[in-house]
C-alpha cells in the first residue's frame, strides 16, 4: 500500500497523537476559566501559540487559532476587504488558480463591489512578481497569492511579491497550507502580512488550524460570540487539536531538510520515469516545485479511472484537489497554466509522504504505465489521436 | 476535587476518546478521495451523520458539521438573515439574555438595517409565548431563542414558540448547546427549523459541534471554499472529532433518563442547602430547569473572590460564562432577569457533573456557607448592608 495523497491529507504523527490525547485526559478545562483546572488548559493554549509563532518567526499574540485553512482564508480575506472598504479601496489581487477558499470567497466579494484582477499564472504555474507590481492599483487593499499550489506543487515567489506590496503599502496575504513544513516560510523574510496554514497537511489534527496577522492589522470576526482569541475568533477554544497542531509543527519543521532532500530525490526519479510514458507532461515548473509533489498530464484517459485503477494496485492518489473530487469539472488549476479539457482530465497529482522509498516510486511508475497502456486500450479519444483523427496535443 | 462547571465544558468520554484515536490512527483519509482510505472515512463521516440525526429525530441530510456551538449559531442567524433581506423581511425576534455567539451576531445584523427585538425573559428567566407571538410582525424573518440558558439553565417553551413560528410561517431557530443530552429534544416534535449544538457540552471533543436546518432550507456559507458538506461548509471534515461527537452524544442521550433523575436530586439538595445563606437568592426558575445547573446570587460579595477560594478549596465553579470570563462586566443574563449589579457581581453557578455525590453536594454546601462568610467579614459593601447605610436587596 502506498499512500501518495499528502497534500489531501497526512496521517497524523504518534506524537501529534499522544499530546492530543494527553491534552484530553489532563488539560481539558475550558482555559476561559479561572480556576487551576481552567488555567492549565489556558497554559497549553499559550504554549501551542508561542511554538506555532516561533516556527515561522510571528510573535505569539500573532497567531489566531482557527478550525483550518479554509476558515483563515476566509477570515484573512474578509478582514482585508472590511480595511478596503473603509479606506475606499475596493481592488484585490489575486491569481487564477488558487484554492476554492479564496477564490469562493473573493467572488463572494465581487458580488458586493470588489473588482477582482486574477493574475496569470503562465505555463510553468508560477506568478511574475512585476506583472502583480503593474497590478497594483490606488484602490487595491489586498493581493493574495498562494505560497505553493495545491495540485501541482510550484512556488511562488512569495518574498518579491511580499516585498512589493509592503513598497506600495498593500497588505499581502499568503495561504500557506501546502507550504508550511515543506518550505522554510518565514513571516517577516517572507514580507507577509497574513498567513493561513492547516495542521492535517502536516501530520497534525483535522480542524484546527491557524491565521498570522501581523500585529496591527485589525481582523473582522468570522465568527462572532465570546471574547475567545483577544476576541477575534468565537468559541472555546480547541485545546488538545492545537496542542497537537503544535507539536506536530515543531516535529514536522525540525525534519524538514532531511525530509526534503529525500524528497526532492523521490519527487525527481518519479518525474523521470513517468516522463517516459508517450504523450505525457509534467505539471508546473520541475524546481520550483514542492518536493513531495508530481503533476501529470496523459493524453486519452480519465483521471478517475486511472485513480480507481492505481488504488486496486493499492497506490492511493488523487487527479487534484480533494476538496472538488467528484466534481465533473477539470481542474481550474490545470485549465490555468492552459491545459485543455481533453488533457486535463486526464491528471494524475502523486503527492508523496516522507517514508516514501525507491522501491515504491519505482512500483508506482510500473503500476501508472501499466494502467496508462491498458485504459488507452480502448479510449475513444486515444483511437482518434492514434489514427490521426484528433492531433495530439502533448 | 469536585468540577462543577460542566456548563463551561466537560471532561470527554472514555468512548469518545477512544472512538477519536481509533478515527485518527485508521480512518484517516480525506472523506473526499475516490480511494479506499478516502471512502472508508467518508463511511465514518455518514455514520456519525445518521447517528447525530436519529438523536435529535432528523434527517441525516439535515446535519451540517462544524466547528463548535458558536458558528453553528452564526451560519444559522446570518442564513436566515440572507433568506429575509431577499424577502425583504428584516425583523427578527430573540431574547436579551441569549449566548454572545446568539446576541453579537444580532449586533452585526442590526448595524446591516435589521431590526432586532430581544424579549424580555422575566424575573424566573423565561420567555412567554403569547408574547412572541405579539412580536412577531409581517417583516419577521427569524425567531432564535435558546433551549437552555447557559448561567441559568432556565428551559424555554421551545415547543409553544416553535409551533406559533411555524403557524406564522418564520424560522424558528434555537441554540440547544445547553440543552442537548440533558433534556429530550426533538426537532420535529419541537416544531425546530435549526438548531445549534457543541460536543464539548455532552463529554465529546472541542472543536466540534453540528448545525441541524431542516430540509428546504438554504443556508448561506460562513467559510467558503471546497464542496464539503454538500457545499455549505468548506474545509476539510474534522472526521476523527465528529465521529467522536457521535459516539459521545449516543452515549449521553442512553443515559439521559438515570442522569437526569439523579441530577436533578442533586441540584434541588444543593439548592436548599445554598438557599439557607442569608441574602442570597437562587438565580432562574427552580422547576424550568436543566437537570445540573445551580446559579445563585449572593449579597455583598465579588464573584470571582468567591470562585478563586472555592478554587483552593478544591471546587472548580464559575459567575456565570466561561465564554466572558476576565470581563468586569456583570452578566448580561443576570441583568436580563432584573438583578441589579451589585447583586449580579456576587453570583455562583455551579453545574454538575452525572457523578456527583450527595457526599460532594454536601461539601459544596458548606464551603460555600464558609466562602460567603468569609468573604462578608471585609467587605465594604456588607458593612454598608449590615450597618443600615444600604438596604438589602435580596
Amino acid at each position: 500500500m502506498i499512500y501518495a495523497d499528502n497534500a489531501a491529507t497526512t496521517k497524523m504523527s504518534q506524537t501529534a497523537i499522544d499530546t492530543m490525547v494527553s491534552v484530553m485526559q489532563e488539560d481539558w478545562g475550558n482555559p476561559s476559566s479561572l480556576y487551576t483546572r481552567g488555567q492549565s488548559a489556558k497554559e497549553v493554549l499559550e504554549d501551542a501559540r508561542a511554538k506555532v509563532a516561533g516556527v515561522i518567526g510571528a510573535e505569539p499574540r500573532e497567531i489566531l487559532f482557527t478550525s483550518g485553512g479554509s476558515e483563515a482564508d476566509n477570515q484573512a480575506i474578509l478582514s482585508a476587504a472590511a480595511l478596503g472598504r473603509k479606506a475606499g479601496k475596493m481592488h484585490i489581487i489575486s491569481s487564477a488558480f488558487e484554492h476554492h477558499a479564496v477564490l469562493h470567497t473573493l467572488e463572494k466579494l465581487r458580488k458586493e463591489g470588489f473588482d477582482i484582477t486574477l493574475m496569470d499564472v503562465h505555463e510553468n504555474g508560477l506568478v511574475v512578481p512585476s506583472e502583480v507590481e503593474a497590478a497594483i492599483r490606488d484602490d487595491t487593499c489586498l493581493v493574495t497569492i498562494m505560497y505553493a499550489n495545491n495540485e501541482i506543487g510550484t512556488i511562488q515567489p512569495i518574498r518579491e511579491i511580499g516585498a512589493i506590496c509592503r513598497r506600495k503599502n498593500v497588505l499581502f496575504h499568503t495561504d500557506a497550507v501546502q507550504a508550511i513544513t515543506h518550505v522554510p516560510v518565514n513571516v517577516v523574510d517572507d514580507n507577509i502580512d497574513m498567513l493561513s496554514s492547516s495542521a492535517h497537511k502536516f501530520h497534525g489534527p483535522k480542524g484546527v488550524g491557524f491565521l498570522y496577522a501581523r500585529k496591527g492589522i485589525r481582523l473582522s470576526n468570522l465568527i462572532e460570540g465570546g471574547a475567545q482569541e483577544s476576541g477575534k475568533r468565537a468559541g472555546t477554544e480547541n485545546v488538545p487539536g492545537i496542542a497537537a497542531m503544535a507539536a506536530a509543527l515543531v516535529e514536522a519543521y525540525a525534519a524538514m531538510p532531511a525530509n526534503a532532500a529525500h524528497l526532492t530525490k523521490m519527487r525527481d526519479r518519479l518525474i523521470e520515469g513517468l516522463a517516459q510514458i508517450p504523450h505525457s507532461a509534467l505539471n508546473g515548473d520541475a524546481v520550483q516545485r514542492l518536493p513531495g509533489n508530481v503533476n501529470f498530464c496523459f493524453e486519452g484517459i480519465e483521471g478517475e479511472s486511472l485513480l480507481l485503477l492505481l488504488d486496486d494496485k493499492g497506490i492511493q492518489a488523487s487527479s487534484g484537489s480533494a476538496c472538488t473530487s467528484g466534481s465533473l469539472d477539470p481542474s481550474h488549476v490545470l485549465l490555468a497554466i492552459g491545459r485543455v479539457h481533453d488533457v486535463a482530465h486526464g491528471s494524475l497529482r502523486l503527492s508523496l509522504g516522507e517514508d516514501i522509498t525507491e522501491e515504491q516510486v519505482d512500483e508506482m511508475i510500473r503500476s501508472v504505465k501499466e494502467v496508462v497502456e491498458y485504459l488507452r486500450g480502448f479510449s475513444p479519444i486515444w483511437r482518434d489521436l492514434m489514427s490521426g483523427k484528433k492531433e495530439f496535443i502533448l
